[in-house]
Order: C-alpha cells, then structure tokens, then sequence
C-alpha cells in the first residue's frame, strides 16, 4: 500500500498516528542536520521532518523538486503553525522513505505565476496541469459539469449518446471529414453538434434529452477558439419558448449555486435582438454596467429605437448631415480626457477592426460648460441638450459616432466595452446574467443576395410569422432594398443566454412540420434534390407524428472560463490545441505512414 | 402550454382535476358513438375518453396511429379499471383537443415484438427507438452511467475531458485519421482510447481521474462490434493491483444495485490466467455454471495443471498417443444422446471455425456401465477411470478433444459454452462476476517472429520480474523453443473483469519508469527513434516526477447489453452502425463535394 492517508488529510486529531504517505517533493528546506519537507498531491500538501538520523540516508538518496517519494512517519504536533494550510498544525516525523521516482528539473516553475512562456507550457502541459491555478480550472469544470448532469436529471432529462461518424451537411461550418476505408470513396464527418439527432430523439418521444458531448468545426482558428470543443446539448418536446427559458434559468442559477455557491436570485432580464443592437450596439451585451447608447439618428423609417434627430438638426456639420446614424456613448468620469487621450481615442475608433472615420467628443466640464471638438457647429445650448438627452453628468465625456447604420452601431459597441475595460467596468467576480430573444430568422447575404438562417435551417419563426413564411416567395428582387422583403421582419423563437458579454448558450423552438422545413431549405437556397440528400431522413421522420419541440446548447468551455473568471477558454480544457489547431505537446497533427493512406485509396493532389 | 401532466402522472386522487395532455395515439378504439384513445408519451399512456359530442370534428379530424395531439379534459375514474397500468384507475373525458402532427402508417409496429425487419428498424431508428424495449434499453445505459459518475464521485475520482484530435500511433488496432486543412500533409486520428492521457494526468497529479468517452477502431467489423464505442476510462495514482480490484469490485456492484436492486454480496472470484485457460479453455470463463474440463494429457513440463496422463497410457488409440493435449468435459445429464446427436456434435467440432479432427465420447449408462467411441481401445475399467477422474456421474456424457495444446484448449472451451447453450445454462437473469488476473505480459507472434504486448505496450510487468524484462536481449533465437525465452515466463499486474462470460474490463499497473518503458518499446521491435518519434512525450512525461499508477477501462455498450440481457450491443446504443461501417438512416458514409477533398489537397489514388 503507498498511502494510508492524502496529503491533504491529516490535522491536529491524528498527532501519535503512525501514517503513510505518497506524493510530490515541493519545496525542501535545510536547517543544519534537519530538512522540512512540504510533500504535495492533488489533495493537499503535509510538512515532513526529516530528522538528523535520516540525513546520511538523504546524503546518498538527495531528494529533488518534484520527485515522487514515499514516507512512513509519525505524526506531530508542529511547533510553527500554518494557518493558511489545511494541514498546518501538524507534520510528519519521518522514519523511513522511499524514492518513488526521480524528476529532472522542470523547465518552468510549478507555481501559481508560473515562468513558463505560453508555448512551453503547451509542450509540458503534463508539468502546467499541476500548477494550483490549472487544477482549480479543470475541477470547476468538472464541478460544473457535476451540477448539470444532477439539475438536468432531477428535472427527467435522459443523456443519451449520439454518434460521431455521421454524414457531412457542409452547411455554416466547415466539416472535420474522415475517410471511410470499408466504403471506399465515401467519408464520415464529424458532428458540428448533435443538432438533427436530438430532434429525431425528439420525434422517438424521449421528451427530455441532453448530452455533454465534444464537437467539432473546421474553421480558421481565430484567438480562443477550439477545433474540438464541449456542449451542454438539450432539447425538450411539447415546450414553448417560455418553458425552455424557464428550465434553464434555473439551470444556471443552480450552477451558480453549486459551483460558487452564488445565489442569483433576480429573475434573468430579456431583452429582444432589437432593442440589444440598439441600446448596446451588440447582441451579447454586457449589462454588469450601464453605459448605453443614444440612437441620435436613424435612416430607417421602420426602427424601433427611439432618436432624436433635433439634437444635431440645423447645424452645419457635414459628417452629421451626411451620415445614416449618429449615436452618442456616455463615459462616466470622463471628463478630464487631455487631447492627447480623446486622440488616442480617435485612433482607437479607427482602426481597421472598427473602421470609423473618426470620433467627436463632448466634454461636460465640472462648471456646467462644454467643450467639444465641433464647438465650431454646435454652441453651448445645443451641446447641453445632447447631453441632457444622453444622461451626462458634469465631468463626463460623451462620444459621438457616425456613419453606415450596422457598422455605425456596432462600432459604439465596442467602445462602449473598451470604456469599460478602461473604467474596469469588467469585474470578472460579478455575474449579470442576459436573455436575447426575438432575434431575426434570416439574415441577407449580400455575397449570394439571399437570405442564410441566423440561428440555423432547424427553427421555427413565431407561430404567428408561419403563413408570411410559407405564403411568399424567398427570392429577392431588389437587393438594395432587401430590408423591406417579408422575410426580413420574420422573427424567430430563437434565443441566447448572455453572461457579462458572452453568448453562453443558443437555441430555438424547432420546425416540426415538414412542409415548413421544406420551405426553410428553399429560402436558403437549396435545392429540393440536394436537401433530401442532406436531411431526407430528418424530413421523413417529420412525417411520423414529430412532436413540437425546442432546444439549447451551452459552450461548455465558454462558460467554465467565464465563471472561472478568464478571458481564456484554454485554461479550461485539460489538452488544448494552439492557434494553428495544433497538439503540441503530442505534436498533432502529424504526417502519416503512406501505408495508412494506401488503405484509404487516397493521396496527395498535385500543386 | 402544451400540457399540465405527462401521460404517466396522473392516478385516482386526480379525480375531477382540468388537465392538458400531449402525446401519441397509441390505439383507437370506437363503440358506437364514443372512441377510447390511448395517449402515450416517454412516461406512461393515459386513457382519453372522446364522448358523443366529439364525434363531428372527429369525423372531419380523424385521428391515426402515431398522430400527436393534446387534449384537454377532465380526469374521471374509470368503469374498467387496468391493473397493469400506472394511470388504470382514471381516464381523462376530453373537452377539446388539437392535432398538434398527423403521421404516415409507420413500415412496422410500434411494439416490443415489432413486425419490423433489422434493416428497416435501421433505417427507421427514429420509430425502432419508440418501441418500449428499446426504450428501456437507453434508460438502462443512462442509469448505469448516473451510477458510475455517482460511484467515482464519491471516490474522489474527478472526470477530465481528453481530446479527439490526437496523434496517430498505428499499434495494435487501426485508427480512424481526419485530414488536417490547415496543417498541409498532416493528419489527426481518432483515439482507440485515451491511455496515454490519462497516463499523462497522473503524472500531473490528478490522482483519480475518470471520463465516460468513445473511442474508435477502424476494424473490419465482426458482428456486434462498432467503429464507435463506449469506454468507462479510469485510471488511479499511488495503487497496487488490489486497491484497483477493490475499487471497481465495489463499482460494478454498486451499479448492480442501482440499477437492478441486485445485491451482489460474495466476494468476485479472481483466478489467474493459467487456470482459467486450462479449466474453462478461455480467457473469460462463463462461471455461471460449473462444467470444469479435465486435461489429461499435457506436452509441457512447465504447465501448472494438473493432469492424468496414467488415466490413458497403455491403450493403443494412435490418437490420443500423438495429441499434444487430451482434454475431457462433461456434459450433465447428456447420456442418453442417440448416434445422430454425437455425430451432429462431432460435425460442430469439425467446422473451420473449431478447427478439430474429430470428437470421442464416453456415455454414462444408468446402470453404471459405459459406451465409448472408443471401446475397440478402452475397456470398462479405463472408462470407469476416466468418468471418475472428471467427476462424471450416471447419466452423463463425457467429450474428449484431442490436438494441439492452444487449439484444443480453445475448442474445448468453445464446446462447452456451446453445450451450455444447449442445456440452457447460460440464463441471461443470473449475473456472474469473475476476475482473471496474472496475464502473461507478452504474446510470441510467429508472423513476425517477436513478442507483442499482451495487453498494451504500458503494462509493467510483476514488481519481482521487471530485472528478467531488463536484462535479457528480448529477441527470439528458437522460434520452435520460444517458451523458453525469459520474455515467456514474465507475467502483468493485468486484469479482466468477465461477466457472464464476457470481458466486460480490462487494465493493468501501468510502467512509469523511463527506461522500462524504453525497453517495453524496444522488446516489441520498435526502434528507439520510431519510439521516441510515436511515444516521446509520455518518455519525457516519466522523467518529470510520475508517480506509480494502474487503471482499468470498461466497455460501457457490451456492459449495457449483458445486464440488460441482451446478446447484441447495437440494442443499447441510440444510434448505431451496421456491420459495413454504416449508418443507414443517414446514409453516412457518403461521398463528399469534390471542393471538400479539394481543401484538404487530398484526392482518389489509381487503381
């Protein structure tokens, strides 16, 4: 037997006990002929005395950092206590040991901040899993996935498999393929998600289905992106939007609860797509604070979002005029910006990333006055009424963009959020929590000038939306004006779960009749031929009695990082891929035996 | 809402409650004016009453076999009261109800015993999963794994996720690969299993680590075996061979337990290798019956079974004096077998399959006397001699195999399963653990001249034997002699849990010595740069501190289908494949467009 007892077990009631222990030589200290010992395993670390009998031993066996070895002791009470340890009243007196293993020095240190650089962490990952901070990460994960599974089954949700060699579908995403060898000429993919299963699950009448599964996409990694990645995958029949909403809210309340013990006792707010794009400028916005925009101007006639086109009516500047949307940002505090910083601002704003043409700025001075860079085309009356309309405060800094409406919007997004990071708005130890709903069914491409689904080809527009669906034609004659195509206004029972800025979970009540998934492939541009090829089965078995039915699917790496308080998905996943969607501590992927590829009847096209 | 109660909630004390049901129409049955409809959804069938009054809108709206409706009604108790049924006492008088899906005549019965074809429930899966059977089978599945999670949970086993896109290492089976796009000329390949993961975890420290995971083998498929499985992946820090026995005893009879309310509560048996070979002729014995074979007559000096070769010298049966091996079962109670039915026995050894030249029996007259096949060579007294050595009683039959030593081991094993299937031994109701332990480490190939690991290439062999594997040239100078190479004698702290007579687990102490492992690699005729290059960085992880470790790994499908009682797998798996590899209800695999090959640089090789 190696251990009678972890390193994290024993305390103060246990002095007198004889005891065995294994684990990791941390930390080794030298006190003329005695040594203190810190020994480390998953559970704990425990102070070992190695007494002046021992040292001729230790002389000719020297432990190392990081060796494995084995004690047999007794337990004493310690004469410096340790309160910040578990174990720190006590420490092992030891009277034989073994060496279990030796270790070469390790080329970073195993420590909270560690040295090691990011790739050589990724080559040793074996050696950075054992630092605490690493340990702490794939535990909460596991503490996560824990508290799912139990609030999943106590709510009469079945896990059920679904396979991974499928058939691939190279709709959204690009498929990870893998050739068949006993079906020459003929591939598998890999799942995107589990998405057609869980529905046919669905018409199979399992009700309340979900799945922790890996899945996978084969698309150019951008920074904290994975190949591989995990879903918390669900779907439930004889459900409305609101019963899905309901089940999951509780869901991630109890993941709170479990996990950090946390009790998020507001309901979630909901917010639709509508009113997230124009009162944030994204549709995952981060509500841990306020800061919202002000719609100034709007181009279009049909927008919800109320403006106030007086504010700048009548002045004289050009880039206002002219452009589709003017929308103004409060910075709270702000007001003391020197030149030199609202430059920096101005460059912020232009870059390629957000692509504006500039940044007009209104300092709201402590004496009630204003300065602003358009004092030139606004006086001190209109410049107040901006900033009454916008809810500035004396010392704050408004900032005004303007230009194409999305990109416009979009751009007052993202520096509402630099703001906030600036600000240290982000706390990552405060949780708000978001519903999207209401969100478009279609989106234009104007690469193809048609219409593409925004969640995907499988949800349902709102039930009052089906006739426009079903009743007219998807095609779009004037792509200039695509905005006023039925189809446009079509909303889905779609939504998103949002966590301080982060999409964290998707889904939508699903189409369950056939002659409406039909449609939807059409809309999209498919072929009648080409989507029973693709998804016959799915619209065959809409024939057999498919119950309504809706779903959700969290990202589970997402959402362990974001409770972890990390901008890093990585830290989260025990053997992560770089960049390049590279192992590099296996150094995967890899070339292969031709043999491997003979067998598959394949190779290499020529250049 | 589409409904207040499932099908399966509501009893007696509902009486004169409004409910809302959703479900499938199980059966329709009309008298007169009024129809009974059974209702059923995943919980339960509920019994609808649609009255007089109805009978218009059903006469415009007809319900069908598997149409989803929901109704609304008002629970009453019933005048026929089903016992059989959770809801018998009461039935629900509908008020109104709405064809929520029509559906096709399915192409079989949704029933246990279904009219469906294996390849039309395939094709149809999404109907074949409705059936209650099936059903079942998946809540089984999902019940053993909630007793599992819960089990290692409560061990301090923390589950970890390893990744899918690995590196591919060509030992043992053959891996499925997946063309890389973004790294040119490169592959992933899907993991047999996470071994070397989990090998890795521990040496970082995770001390007990789980995951429930599939795995993949790119075999020619035998019957029941998928591309695609289930693994119950363990692996513990700081254990001997016995802690892990005891650990996962406990599991497989927690599950017992939990899903069967069994109480499994003797001790499982454990015998090693060599006996099991020599007493049930294969290495996952069917202990659920006795039926021993008797070897008596062995070539080896070196074999620990006891034989009786006195029980056949002196007789002049060329046969027997040639055979390597002579082994003996008895089949109880199977004396009064006619000519036909020895011969008909003797024809089943004879099938290429078994591979035997012929097949001798001794009855056990009820008078105490003896016919043999043999009675020209062996006179009362020797067959007397015999039936008594075997434990052979009035009424028995005795069946003797003669050949090689493996070979007739085997067929001596094969037919005593077989002849247990005849008698009904083998009840699918009884559950018989059995451990087998003491593998040998390695195998002799004679294909290639060399030894193969047993096991896998991480398997340490016995603590007093890792000096023999370090300091002898493992190469094999006498292939006819091999057993007298050092290699032949050195045995594996490896284990197989067999259940009924199937190898549900298997796993062993893991080599967590560098140069141990260097040498395993180099025994098994693999270069040390091929080594390194498929294996280096878990060579490197042994240098870094890794502590000893062993693990075991379960195959969840075949688990799945011997407690449910089942002889095939595919019964226990939502989705699964054929025995070509397919999935017939997707059509997958499938060909793929020219551009996805394309991206990948890959293309069809000549003839």
């Amino acid at each position: 037997m190696y251990r009678t007892h972890t390193c994290g077990h024993l305390r103060i009631t246990d002095v007198n006990r004889i005891v065995t222990l294994s684990g990791w030589v941390q930390t080794i200290r030298k006190f003329g002929a005695i040594s203190f010992v810190d020994l480390r395993d998953r559970y704990g670390i425990t102070q070992l005395l190695f007494g002046e009998e021992l040292q001729p031993l230790l002389d000719v066996h020297p432990l190392g950092r990081e060796f494995v070895i084995q004690v047999k002791g007794f337990v004493q009470e310690r004469e410096n206590k340790n309160a910040h340890l578990a174990t720190g009243d006590i420490e092992v007196l030891v009277s034989e040991f073994d060496i279990l293993n030796t270790a070469l020095v390790p080329p970073f240190t195993i420590q909270d901040d560690t040295d090691g650089g990011d790739d050589l962490r990724m080559k040793y990952r074996y050696l950075d899993l054992r630092r605490n901070v690493v340990k702490k990460n794939l535990e909460l994960r596991y503490a996560i996935t824990r508290s799912v599974r139990n609030y999943l089954h106590e709510q009469s949700f079945i896990e059920v498999e679904t396979p991974f060699l499928i058939k691939s579908t190279p709709e959204g995403a690009r498929d990870f393929i893998v050739p068949s060898r006993m079906n020459e000429g003929q591939f598998y993919a890999l799942p995107q998600s589990p998405q057609t299963f869980k529905q046919l699950l669905m018409v199979s009448g399992y009700d309340r289905y979900f799945q922790i599964v890996k899945c996978f996409r084969d698309e150019d990694l951008r920074a904290d992106r994975q190949p591989e990645f995990t879903q918390i995958d669900c779907e439930m029949s004889f459900v409305e939007q609101e019963d899905i909403l309901n089940t999951f809210e509780n869901m991630i309340k109890r993941i709170f609860k479990d996990v950090k013990n946390l009790d998020y006792e507001e309901p979630i707010e909901r917010m639709s797509w509508e009113d997230a794009m124009w009162r944030f400028g994204i549709d995952k916005p981060d509500t841990r604070f306020d800061m919202e925009l002000t719609n100034i101007k709007t181009l279009f006639q049909n927008s919800k979002s109320k403006s106030y086109p007086e504010l700048i009516a009548g002045t004289d500047f050009p880039v206002f005029n002219q452009a589709e949307t003017v929308i103004a940002l409060v910075a709270p505090e702000c007001g003391f910006y020197t030149r030199k910083q609202t430059d920096e601002l101005t460059e912020w704003v232009k870059r390629p990333q957000i692509g504006m043409q500039g940044l007009v700025y209104i300092k709201c001075n402590a004496d009630g006055s204003y300065k602003s860079s358009v004092d030139k085309y606004f006086d001190e009356e209109k410049l107040q009424a901006i900033a009454e309309t916008c809810g500035a405060r004396a010392g704050d800094l408004i900032l005004l963009l303007a230009g194409k409406e999305e990109k416009t919007r979009k751009a007052a997004g993202e520096l509402r959020l630099e703001m906030a990071r600036r600000l240290n708005f982000r706390n990552t130890e405060t949780f708000k929590l978001l519903w999207i709903i209401d969100f478009p069914l279609f989106e234009y491409d104007d690469s193809s000038n048609r219409w593409v689904a925004r969640h995907h080809p499988f949800t349902a527009p709102k039930k009052e939306q089906i006739a426009v669906m079903l009743n007219n034609d998807p095609s779009i004659k004037n792509a200039e004006n695509y905005l006023a195509h039925p189809f446009a206004e079509i909303k889905a029972n779609a939504y998103d779960l949002v966590l301080n800025g982060n999409e964290v979970g998707g889904g939508s009540i699903r189409i369950f009749q056939k002659d409406l998934q039909e449609k939807m492939f059409t809309a999209l541009g498919m072929s009648k031929e080409d989507a029973m090829q693709k998804f016959g089965f799915l619209m065959n078995a809409f024939e057999y009695g498919a119950p309504p039915h809706g779903g959700i699917a969290f990202g589970l790496d997402r959402l362990c990082s974001i409770i972890g308080g990390s901008e890093s998905i990585r830290d989260f996943i025990a053997f992560p891929k770089n960049n390049s969607g590279r192992d590099v501590m296996l150094d995967a992927p890899s070339t292969i035996e031709d043999e491997q590829l003979k067998e598959l009847n394949l190779q290499w096209r020529g250049k």
